[in-house]
């Protein structure tokens, strides 16, 4: 009943504090960049997407999907804003993705943007912290920061991970983000460094987090059948699964299972057709360490508790048993935070391109993922394919 | 290739000034209702849909859709925001419906809800104008009020619309709001009243001017071939569409038209296969008077220019040629600002099964819902069908 649908162009910002560029003009950026590599006109354009946590609070503009469609000449076009937090980006795709394969649009642009910056960074954080439950959680001092360093204590203590562990998570991902050049941080750093770095919230540190960053990134939508008649060349989207939890982690019955992956990922796994085995490389929420190694076991990829071991194994890293966040994550490519989605999408399009260069998993043919929000109450996974 | 949809379930709270209640509370009242509504269980849903405006600015709180969710005790199912500032209600039942139609989900709910009262009127106000152009029109002073009230001077300029044309619409929606329990307020006002109001922002007075209100409102849909195993009494969705124009009003080349509303209106016809000879009733967005002699207009009911007149000889009362607003619209019914395009919905469903009591609109066949966002960069039409 409903078509395949295929990526036929991708855009993206250099990720970072981009001070001199507003949350409209790296939509622009990032809209034209995809239009142009789709090889499409803007009249060809259905419909616009627009993932993005927190305008209103960030930078005081809502309706900011019309906002960006308008800069980038696409005024007459229709445009909605998707806000699931951090999976703001992934579930805009998952909106753009049903609205191709129902036969509602044909073409589509779904972009993610964010600005971070043009706010302190103690007044950045606390918007961030409204993605938990501010009157059950943040209003008590509980910071986004604090309520994953309980998963991570937990973690730790049920199935004795270790900070080595959860550091070596931000060495893979600094590892591959120095070979992306959109990556905000480009510089591989040693253990040590992540084991010796200040306390953020223990047993976090200071590398064990993300950066809070500005950027903005697109992909364009059409029906598989259309895909060969553009520029671009095309990816499949196999399928996607959404999921949901507790808005607080308080509520949840175990801290150690982000339940809204779990159940994303089936979803996606079982409308994809395809296994964890299937998949080459994952592009995972990494927004602390202790999220990947939850991430890798709740997706499938390791037994629950395997994943810190994985990882000090080497089997997360580039072209080991699955390559998990070769773009560099959000550890090292940076998070706009309503952006991060897509920009996940657009390194998988990249991937199965085989266009990633020196970060290229080799022989990708599926990929995957994973784009959580708050502090996991929402969870989009998605899967790709390498188009023949 | 699409599936028809049809609504099978209505929930509402009461709209105004809901100092008693949060956004959590006001959703799960309306989430409940629309459940025990349709007669369906908790674990049939497949997916919620919530549009708001602004609960980030306005309770300090993004991802509310699987706060409330939540708080209805459907944590796992998947759930997401949709924001296209007063029109996020309309955006998200049209995602709702694809995910319908695809065939992607069988059973959705569509919430709206929003709280406008916990921060002051300036401050609700200030907020309500972060959905005009916050660059280049909020920030230089030009409020919701004001921007509106350029578009009524032009019309009036251009089209001799008069201010006793644009206060019959205030007068005629009091006298429908009398008629709508869940309206903010009840109460017939006569045109003295209207003309003689305080001025909010010339030519526009206080009775031109929708209140700020909390609300919320929700309905459940479902495919057409299922809607009879359920108890709620059925309605068609026949067809929607959206529009897009420039954020800015200064950008546009004429004031006296909305092309957002023209566009959505455009593709929900051709969508149902009605015209507007077809159509009933109307839930148009009338957040000030002169709003809806626009959208009588940009929709087709009325040519351009007539809508101040055909509202003058009466022709938008209940049953005359075209009922507009029998709720009462955002005029009388109020206007909680993301949850309006379900609270129109609602009334939709309400006509349409005959139970509207002292505002029926007689013998109800077709209905079209019409919810805008900031100062007309985006729109939203509906258009719905009698169950036979």
């Amino acid at each position: 009943m409903m078509r395949e649908v295929a990526i036929i162009g991708i855009g993206e910002t250099k990720i970072g504090e981009l001070w001199g560029s507003s949350l409209r003009e790296l939509g622009i950026h990032a809209g034209l960049e995809a239009i142009q590599d789709a090889g499409i006109t803007g009249d060809e354009i259905d419909k616009i997407y627009i993932g993005n946590m927190s305008a209103g609070k960030l930078i005081n503009q809502e309706l900011v999907a019309p906002m960006i469609a308008d800069y980038v000449g696409l005024y007459e076009t229709p445009s909605v804003r998707i806000e699931s937090g951090g999976a703001s980006g992934g579930a805009a795709l998952a909106e753009g993705y049903t609205a191709v394969a129902s036969g509602m649009n044909d073409i589509v642009v779904v972009g993610g943007a964010e600005k971070m910056t043009d706010v302190g960074d103690e007044e950045a954080k606390n918007i961030l912290s409204s993605t938990a439950d501010r009157e059950w959680e943040s209003v008590f001092g509980a910071t986004f920061d604090s309520l994953y360093a309980m998963m991570a204590r937990y973690h730790m203590a049920v199935h004795n991970t270790t900070k080595e562990q959860m550091a070596q998570v931000a060495v893979k991902n600094h590892f591959n983000g120095a070979r992306n050049p959109n990556a905000q941080f480009r510089r591989e750093i040693p253990l040590e460094m992540v084991l010796n770095a200040p306390p953020v919230s223990t047993p976090l540190g200071l590398f064990d987090c993300a950066p809070l960053s500005d950027g903005a990134a697109a992909v364009i939508l059409c029906p598989a059948e259309m895909a060969d008649s553009y520029k671009g060349k095309p990816v499949r989207i196999l399928g996607y699964g959404t999921g949901g939890d507790h808005l607080a982690v308080h509520d949840r019955k175990n801290m150690d299972v982000m339940k809204s992956t779990v159940g994303a990922a089936k979803s996606a796994f079982r409308m994809s057709g395809k296994t964890p085995d299937d998949i080459d490389f994952a592009e995972v929420h990494d927004n602390y360490t202790i999220s990947e190694i939850l991430a890798i076991e709740d997706i499938g990829f390791f037994s629950k508790g395997d994943g810190g071991p994985a990882t000090e194994r080497g089997d997360t890293a580039l072209d080991s048993i699955i390559s998990v966040n070769p773009s560099g994550g959000l550890k090292a490519k940076g998070q706009p935070v309503g952006a991060v989605g897509i920009n996940q999408a657009v390194e998988a399009v990249i991937q199965l391109r085989g266009e990633a260069g020196d970060r290229q998993v080799e022989d990708a043919e599926y990929g995957l993922t994973h784009n959580l929000g708050g502090t996991g109450a929402s969870a989009v996974v998605h899967i790709y394919g390498r188009w023949k």
